[in-house]
């Protein structure tokens, strides 16, 4: 089997690995994937119907849209709020396009069409475009990049150009990214080109160039994030600086332009840059398999999941400057696991997926979106968390936007292009790396159609049916996730097939299939308590729950009357799953008898005392608990959430 | 007994509320104070020998000096560095001026003399003082109290003028000190006086223009001080705004301006801030008795120390804001625990100790000192720590100077003056607060003179012997430490003396004391294992060792060979101390034997897993471990430290 995607149809693709010679996978267009089921397509719903107008009214009433009317002279008035502020229209518009794609929408078409329009008319004769660097600043352009955003602005231009052509077949915003990024090309570069050196402070150019390479073919642009990737943090190494500042945007860690990338061995410096990055790197080892750059994406990627990431799939420990910590340095209450990382690490897992077909990308990815990403919207689609805690005392909750506006439309484009996630295409087979109810159609390289049925409660329930629907001879790929640790059955047609293979590997199915065929895939839920490396100490003598893909937590409005932190859950505690299908938009609650152990009176007045033996004493009492999945928190009336629960 | 200190002579009395009628204590000279000791007053030489000389040349080569030349029109330069930079001369000249009234320093003298005279100099006509706010920035003055610490700086001003008067009896800088109070009370209070509401958003001036008025006796210094107490947190609540701003400076806690000090309830905001509002408040309180003001500080302290403060006495949990954080809310390694609030916590407890003379502040006072500000020092008194962890990997080390050089002339201020912090006077006796090898002479109402030789080992030992030297008819109230829960004996002239009491009180000996009369007083010293509040998650399982006043830790180089987080401390575990004069400029050290647990291989690939029964396996050892006292870390090579131990 080979590319299935015709390079002259215009298909919404959200990565387009289909031409990449270093990917072995590639992407099936986002329309020709269903989603049928009752937990994801709801989100998405609430994404198309509530979130992304009410988005559209945040751009205009905070004066986004309005600084694009103001570069175009069509008003007069001071540009408004903060002045990476032109990305959120990006991102946005990236979001709109992707709905479009697979639901169209007249009126969303409409405030698409506004916010072209004013983009449009707001860019230079030169292609240079940044409704803050303009009149007045317009002599500071690129004099600032380590801490203006100009790049990255640019970056989100060009990922919402790129998307809104798949989407729709208009190249009209393309026109605008395709100048910008000329101009970008005839900018920066090699000092013996004439160009000038430098990178940007918030990486996402770098991912941005290479899809509109594949877009639009043009080599230069690809050449250009090679540049953009392999010149960061040699300024510092080189022992150069460059107006005066050690590396290309500052030398610092929080930019990852302390050393080079491929000298990396840590995850440092601002989460959501750095994920950004290392996406961007993931693209070009796609295209250019240059060896060093998978190496190190690897060796971070280790880095990341074995020392500094939490439970959730959240990144990012620290508040000061919203970055990552030393290994093992994991705060529950102050995480900061900002949304904008979780979606970060969806894409970057989401590239590295694509390059080698290696599972443990894809249960990462799920893993991120289910829990760290989605828990960042509320269920109504209508407000936002930054910050990602594993624990609260009631105080953290989710706001209707932000001054610094990232997260909303970021987890807006997930939402939209979700489908595109699900399944991928390769020499060998059709591979499922997502589960929900729904459908799909792949299109083939004997010219043949054959669709996939799934059928499935997943994520509450492991049972997955898959039908397929043509005729053809390839590999079905099936996921069996990492979590998925008490066996998994296969069946084709009600008989058991053998599918060989760990928890978090690919369960391969070759055969001739047929009209109607069926697979069934078991993949047993019970409910697991994870432990957490010792070197946590905050996690120390706690378990997580979870179930299936799910994390759970437990929050105070499920539990009244005791303090959530001293719920003990016994060795022996059984666990019941309810569905709730009135809760929370449809849930399974996990449920069960659990000590309640509060410190001895004696600790009112104090904070510290000479060591007792350990007891708990007469204090104790046991109550029911019920815990709710992670993603679902903060929902309800304010109070106390808790993921890590003390544990005998 | 009354009054000891007569107000016609000039007494170097670092807080003195010889006069403050709702103060029970009053405190000594501290010239009449000498320490002889090997623990503190070798501290004392390093600060007066190395340190300040060190922080004088760091105050020229930072231009802080020049940007009084600068002001004055001597120089033509740029104003250097931080708008605040001023406050540093000002607490360096503080710390010279106390250390110059116990040990007179011609050369330390000249580089005071040349400070004062740039200061002078740089005075404006109407007594404005502040070098950022001249030439092209005189119009600002006053304009952004929230952020630019003009009243901060006048506080330090005040603070050194009146040091500098106490210790030498010059009048110089006390003369530009009440020029530029004189100006700020014509310019801040109520509207119906034709002045203007505010505050500074970093206080400091509270306790420096109370201090002003014991000084000199100017009653509005006082009325004042209590404006900016008073004013503080009153925008927002009132429902007004000035300039724009809810609350006088910025309506933030961090500012401790969300509500006025008399109605909060938790240590909140900047720490620095908080404790220094705080000391000013309770120097307020000490003149004019306003019961609401005593209440609400014992309230604040109660939360503090109950809730957020630090096995080591250091305050400020989070990185961000320099702040407290949530109650339990208390990470090691990213504890903030700047040095300067540990130093405004020893200021703020020593005052609430001299208006009631309760115990529990004393024994702050010592714990705080001996452990959470002196290691804010390194014993060469050369570098310094800004943030003070209580668990590392070994990144973290003290640095020459800062940026924002707060702490360093903070500490060396804190040392100068400590002589004065040793004993105080009440209407009922003569108190020890603080014991270590000494001498003091203490003026009695009577015209008498007696003096009080401490003889004792003290941290290292608990046997004190107290020789008075003179005749008169009082009470000796000795401090018995909270810490002592042995048991205390004291005896007088080798016969017991039963003064009962709990740790954590005064024991008062009352008698006719005559020459050559003897009290021994024997604080036992056994190892303890402190425990932790159970909702200070990373504290579970786990114990700090002290020893008497002194918290220890474990540092890599006194442990080769394991990992320090692999150290469980069996429940039977024995400690021998033992003395190490060698070592760390002359400690005692802790040792004994412990397991060492490292975490079973399965853990070395991952972060989390399905939880398995608890088995520390084959893989424990026994080890020696050594511990130091933990003012001491970080003098050697650069390794991981941690105060907290797992423990069976």
């Amino acid at each position: 089997m080979k590319t299935v995607l015709d390079s002259t149809r215009c298909l919404p693709v959200v990565v387009d690995t289909s031409k990449s010679r270093y990917s072995r996978l590639q992407p099936l267009p986002l329309n020709d994937v269903r989603l049928l089921d009752g937990f994801l397509e709801p989100r998405r719903r609430v994404n198309r119907e509530s979130t992304l107008p009410s988005q559209y009214d945040h751009l205009e009433q905070t004066g986004r849209l309005d600084n694009f009317r103001r570069a175009a002279g069509k008003i007069d008035a001071p540009f408004s709020g903060v002045y990476f502020n032109d990305s959120d229209v990006y991102k946005w518009l990236e979001a709109a396009a992707w709905t479009l794609a697979s639901d169209p929408d007249p009126e969303l078409e409409r405030m698409v069409n506004v916010a072209i329009r004013e983009i449009e008319d707001a860019q230079r004769q030169d292609g240079y475009l940044n409704t803050y660097f303009t009149f007045e600043k317009a002599s500071k352009r690129w004099t600032d990049l380590t801490h203006k955003h100009e790049l990255y602005c640019a970056g989100h231009l060009i990922q919402a150009a790129v998307a809104h052509h798949r989407a729709t077949g208009s190249e009209r915003l393309l026109n605008v990214a395709r100048r910008f990024a000329d101009h970008i090309c005839d900018t920066f570069g090699p000092e013996e080109d004439g160009k000038r050196l430098g990178t940007d402070g918030h990486e996402e150019i770098e991912m941005a160039l290479v899809e509109l390479f594949r877009d639009t073919g043009d080599r230069k642009d690809l050449d250009q994030a090679k540049f953009f990737v392999d010149v960061r943090g040699r300024g510092l190494l080189g022992g150069r600086t460059y107006h005066g500042i050690h590396g290309l945007s500052g030398g610092r860690e929080y930019h990852q332009d302390h050393k080079p990338l491929r000298e990396m061995r840590e995850m440092v410096g601002h989460a959501v840059r750095a994920v950004y990055l290392n996406a961007g790197a993931a693209d070009l080892y796609a295209e250019t398999g240059d060896p060093t750059l998978l190496e190190a994406l690897e060796r971070l990627w280790h880095n990341m999941t074995t020392r500094r990431m939490y439970v959730s799939g959240g990144i990012g420990s620290r508040y000061e400057d919203e970055a990552f910590g030393e290994d093992y340095e994991l705060p529950n209450a102050r995480a900061y696991t900002e949304t904008c990382a979780a979606i970060g690490s969806v894409m970057w897992n989401w590239r590295m997926l694509a390059i080698d077909g290696d599972a443990r990308y894809a249960d990462l990815l799920e893993h991120t979106l289910y829990n760290a990403a989605l828990a960042g919207l509320s269920l109504d689609g209508q407000s936002y968390f930054y910050q990602n805690p594993l624990s609260d005392s009631g105080t953290h909750r989710r706001s209707t936007w932000f001054g610094v506006a990232c997260c909303p439309p970021n987890i807006a484009r997930l939402l939209a292009s979700l489908p595109g996630y699900f399944y991928g295409v390769s020499d060998d087979g059709v591979w499922v790396h997502l589960y929900a109810e729904g459908a799909a159609e792949v299109r083939l390289d004997d010219g043949r159609t054959v669709g996939l049925r799934q059928r499935t409660q997943y994520p509450w329930d492991g049972d997955i049916e898959i039908e397929v629907d043509g005729e053809s001879d390839f590999s079905l790929m099936l996921r069996i996730p990492a979590w998925c640790e008490e066996g998994t059955a296969i069946e084709i047609n009600e008989e058991p097939f053998d599918a060989s293979g760990p928890p978090g590997s690919y369960a391969e199915i070759r055969r001739a299939w047929r009209p109607g065929d069926k697979v069934r895939l078991s993949l047993p839920m019970p409910v697991s308590r994870v432990e957490c490396h010792p070197y946590v100490t905050e996690n120390a003598g706690r378990v997580a729950l979870m179930r299936g893909p799910l994390l759970y937590c437990v929050e105070q409005v499920d539990n009244p009357g005791f303090d959530l932190r001293d719920i003990v859950l016994p060795a022996e505690a059984n666990f019941s799953v309810r569905s709730r299908p009135d809760l929370l938009g449809g849930v399974a609650v996990l449920e069960t008898l659990a000590e309640i152990a509060p410190p001895d009176e004696d600790w009112a007045e104090r904070l510290y005392r000479r060591a007792r033996p350990r007891a708990d004493g007469p204090r104790e009492t046991a109550e029911n608990i019920t815990a709710i999945p992670y993603y679902a928190w903060a929902n309800r009336d304010p109070g106390p959430m808790r993921v890590w629960l003390r544990s005998r």
